[in-house]
């Protein structure tokens, strides 16, 4: 790719988000568009629509930009939620990242590269049509001593990197500590669930589990209600799965955490999800059931994965012209002409890939509902990391691998070369990547903002076919679509970083404009539908630690490509230190986003003795949890009146 | 190796477990040995010395093999405790697998190979002077459909060495189960210990333990008593650990399984080891200090483990007669004399080889011992482990690598080759495994039963030098030296299993001595130290998984090697779904061997409160706890008195 070519892109994509931005501070002024643009605000009657006209209306203004920027975080995180307000310090975090190795990358690394004489091309003229590749490290000469500075860049952006995570670990572990603390009485704090129920004969799992609970926990058990199940003929079905709810958190907690059964895969407790975050359909499955279905997942993933090459591959052949006029040899006229080409070379590849991509969210989400979770956060928890890593291998190493021809595979059976081998096809794919942040990046931001589908959609319900108008709901924000795009940019900044440090403004860009726009929209739009008070951080530190791995091994190979083997052998020791980093992070911070302790559970316990309503929540407790399609059997604990069971039938 | 210098091996060292075995079962009747053959017994006064002299005394007698062989399992227990059970349930469990194995590869597979044609051998004369080859898979003709037996014997060992694993598995979980309900309330079973407790300027430590416990752990506290030091001007150092006592088992166990604190590295908690198993030099290393030392064991002792290399590699030479010959030339008319060749390759190379190796467990135990493991028994658990992991890479992968002038490190860098490069090479090292098991495994039985070296110190000690007579001590087991020297067995066996059958029965003859050898010396002379109840046992259990990969490994090579190819294809599954095999018993038993379940506990705390002792129990145990060398400060949580520091002062 020429610089004239990278332009274009920059040129044509900041004009549609211009276009776009515009669009949109237009469009969400128009009272009929408000349950398009401002639901969650509809929903909590913040906000009405209204048919008084005003020539305000009809004129673009950045208002939105400022009321985004200004919300604090603390009322971010009243009217959101915790989980919204770590998917904003992903940005803060990465922000501040970028903002230092754009620094270092722009004023220290790029200009050292233009003035190498490798590519033979340092005359200052003629700029646009130069390659990228003057830009980057593979033009600066082998064996010069300027690679030094590359390797100390190394060292600081990792010092940098491993310091700000330090700092975001310690501040959201706390975030997540007074969250508790500020929290008050919530049913799944005091419910927790139980599968794997034995059955017996001469008892009713009903029965069976208030004998065991009230023999091992007889002074923190309050009650339970068994989980139902419907088959097609609506009978009731008695599933080996129970709510039991306690008098305490810590109570709850115990239960959850501890070992119950001499028998491991029985009486299996874990923390009852939200009620409202509760995903009822594999309640039924038995723990080998359940674990049969876990490998299937595992190997459907990975058969995906190696499906989905193929046409990544094909997007391949795209980027590179020469190829594309090969195969497709009546093309040639029109590829020649210069505007087609460099829409072809710099616009078009990232655009289909897109395409694919979008539908890898919904089958990894289908994929990890089918492992056994109890709860959609853990479904798209779940989702999420697997439409990261399906990111990093289909985005990063399929592109860097097959773009040079090399197998994947290899990256697995010959672990020893693969510094080598990233180092000689990472750099070859660095316009592509630049060109798929402008892309892809910019694009997704903007149609995040604009939401054309939506509004084409409320459009025609309100204006052409009334009754397809969709039911109004107050969107979720889709965790495992967004997070992994985001984290993903910022494995490709760090990666080339050290290579081709001309991406980094373009990846700073992208934060800072995500910042705005994902404020906005979970101020106007998104109403969270489940909270997991940042359980979704860790994804966040294992991506950073695995980008700075990979960055290292990158560095490693790249130093004794350029004939410099001992910046490459003193570049060994930095992948150990970032292991040894995660490993102290891991044990000072993991188990805070795990569960929490005993100091904060009996604290808060305590705190509710002096609550007057406690005694009503917990009247209230027995029926939080009840299957949507099938209403539970209730059981009362309550040893004064006989234990009725009250069954409440399915219609 | 060739026939007659196997024999030559098997002859000596047939003759040498002869002759140890008589010398055992008279010096054992010698009154003034029974302190040497017997302390345990003389411990329990079971048994005297007694000078009545009888004719008896002088004559070989086999009745101490029929009182092994007769003693019950029951017995074993009760007088002996659960890790040695366990321990001989190992040696049953591999009596089994090799009963199959090696009737499979005697009657089914030896035979295939030797009628084979691949090494041009196959007249059935002058056995003595064939090379053992003829009996190995390399005899096999080069896509002999032959192979395919072999290939049906790898899928049927591998199913019956999973049904014996998952049968002892149930069996050693139900003993761990039933040995806690039948186990009389014990300290530790009541005791947790904390370490990280934080400083604070304005209370004492014993003050902040005090607090933190009976704010949290209200219903269940006792009482506490923190660790002391001396430095060496003898003066009590303030250490920040303590002992807490607690009313319930199921109370200390949840106090021990729960984070405590916010902070993960404040405040962690443990299950107390038994008051003997104490190892309390590391009590007053922080989190962090444990952590560094725990990473410099690690580097340590992957550094061990590449030094050893080089004695390995000389012992490889000795190996090898025509290589001797060119680097000793002047002993050549030495070495063409027939049993000295013989015993140079049949003997000296695994003698050098263990002389070497018993250097190890004490530097292991050694590392262990920094980790920061509070226990005499888990750092003997984790020098267990790494005695093991030593041994396969000392003596199995450096032998069969190097022996083939391969660098083991290509292991680890081209996974890809293992099969190949394994099935290339550990085939050739068939003679040298099988004279290791004749004269390592044999010798170690021989020298395990008579105990040549204390016999002699204790002979000069009562009839030379009175003043150097060791003080009388019943010695416990060193597990870390004996338990993965009989893994490693297992291992052998399975890996040649498919390759050099002629093997197996020399292994099944180790296991078979060593069951009778080790009861022996269970029933007369070690004296349990500690009881981890069962928790060696997970070692067994991924020592097999991984030998049963191994031999996968090496099938899958070994086809491809006998050009069929199909039949390497068809192995594949088998590793993955031993890997399955070992994911579901992870999952079903291995929580049993880490802590007891909630039923178990409560259960038994409910058995106590009809004990009338317990009252009693509870008086003393808040001294259970003593440093030998510093006496602990205590303090009582009495309510009803006040709480008075009872300093004991060190003398």
């Amino acid at each position: 790719m020429i610089v004239s070519a990278l332009l274009t892109a920059v040129g044509i994509n900041l004009g549609l988000c211009f276009l776009f931005f515009t669009l949109y501070s237009i469009l969400r002024k128009q009272p009929g568009n408000i349950k398009v643009y401002a639901p969650r605000l509809v929903a909590v009657r913040k906000s009405q629509e209204s048919s008084h006209f005003d020539i305000e209306r009809l004129l673009p203004s950045p208002s939105w930009v400022r009321r985004a920027w200004i919300t604090s975080e603390e009322e971010l995180l009243a009217s959101c939620g915790l989980d919204a307000v770590v998917f904003m310090r992903v940005f803060i975090f990465s922000f501040r990242v970028f903002s230092v190795a754009a620094f270092v990358g722009v004023f220290i690394l790029l200009p050292l590269n233009y003035v190498g004489n490798q590519l033979k091309d340092t005359d200052f003229s003629d700029i646009p049509h130069k390659s990228l590749d003057v830009f980057s490290i593979s033009n600066i000469d082998d064996g010069s001593p300027r690679l030094w500075v590359h390797f100390c860049a190394a060292y600081v952006i990792t010092g940098v990197v491993c310091y700000l995570l330090y700092y975001e670990n310690e501040y959201i572990s706390a975030k997540r500590i007074a969250y508790i603390y500020s929290l008050k009485p919530q049913p799944h704090q005091f419910t927790i669930l139980v599968r794997g129920i034995p059955s017996s004969a001469d008892s009713s799992i009903s029965e069976s589990v208030e004998r065991f609970f009230t023999d091992y926990h007889s002074s923190t058990y309050l009650s339970h209600v068994v989980v139902h199940h419907s088959n097609k003929l609506l009978h009731l079905i008695e599933v080996p799965a129970a709510f039991v709810f306690f008098k305490s958190r810590y109570g709850a907690a115990i239960a959850s955490r501890m070992q119950q059964s001499i028998n491991p895969i029985e009486w299996i407790t874990e923390e009852a999800p939200e009620p409202q975050d509760v995903y009822w359909p594999f309640f039924s499955a038995s723990f080998l059931e359940r674990w049969i279905f876990k490998m299937v997942v595992v190997i459907a993933t990975i058969i995906l994965t190696i499906v989905f090459l193929i046409p990544v591959v094909f997007v391949q052949g795209l980027t590179n012209m020469d190829q594309l006029q090969i195969l497709l040899p009546f093309m040639k006229p029109i590829l020649n002409i210069t505007i087609v080409s460099q829409v072809v070379t710099g616009y078009l590849p990232s655009l289909i890939l897109q395409l694919f991509l979008s539908f890898v969210p919904p089958t990894m989400m289908l994929f990890a509902s089918m492992q056994g979770y109890v709860s959609h956060s853990e479904i798209e928890k779940s989702a999420c990391v697997k439409v990261l890593w399906f990111t990093i291998w289909n985005i990063f190493f399929a592109n860097v691998l097959s773009g040079s021809a090399f197998s994947q595979a290899e990256l697995f059976l010959e672990p020893k070369n693969v510094p080598s081998m990233l180092a000689v096809a990472v750099p070859q794919q660095a316009s592509f990547f630049i060109a798929y942040v402008v892309t892809s990046g910019w694009t997704s931001l903007s149609s995040e903002l604009t939401r054309i589908l939506p509004l084409l959609s409320d459009f025609m319900g309100q204006y052409c076919f009334k009754c397809i108008r969709p039911k109004f709901e107050v969107p979720s924000i889709p965790y495992h679509t967004h997070l992994p795009i985001v984290l993903f940019f910022g494995l490709l900044g760090l990666t080339y970083f050290l290579l081709a440090p001309l991406i980094l403004p373009f990846i700073l860009i992208y934060y800072s404009l995500g910042y705005i726009i994902y404020r906005n929209q979970f101020l106007n739009l998104y109403s969270a539908k489940f909270e997991t008070a940042a359980k979704f951080w860790p994804i966040v530190h294992y991506s950073t630690i695995f980008s700075l791995i990979l960055m290292h091994a990158i560095a490693i190979g790249i130093f004794s490509l350029k004939k410099l083997p001992l910046a490459s052998s003193l570049t060994l020791p930095l992948p150990f230190l970032t292991l040894l980093f995660n490993d102290y992070c891991r044990k000072r911070f993991l188990p805070t986003f795990e569960a929490y302790p005993t100091e904060c559970l009996v604290k808060r316990d305590q705190q509710d003795q002096n609550d007057p309503t406690i005694g009503d929540f917990f009247n209230k407790l027995v029926t939080a949890y009840r299957d949507p399609a099938v209403e539970p059997v209730k059981y009362s604990n309550d040893k004064d009146e006989p234990s009725t069971p009250l069954l409440s039938e399915h219609v």
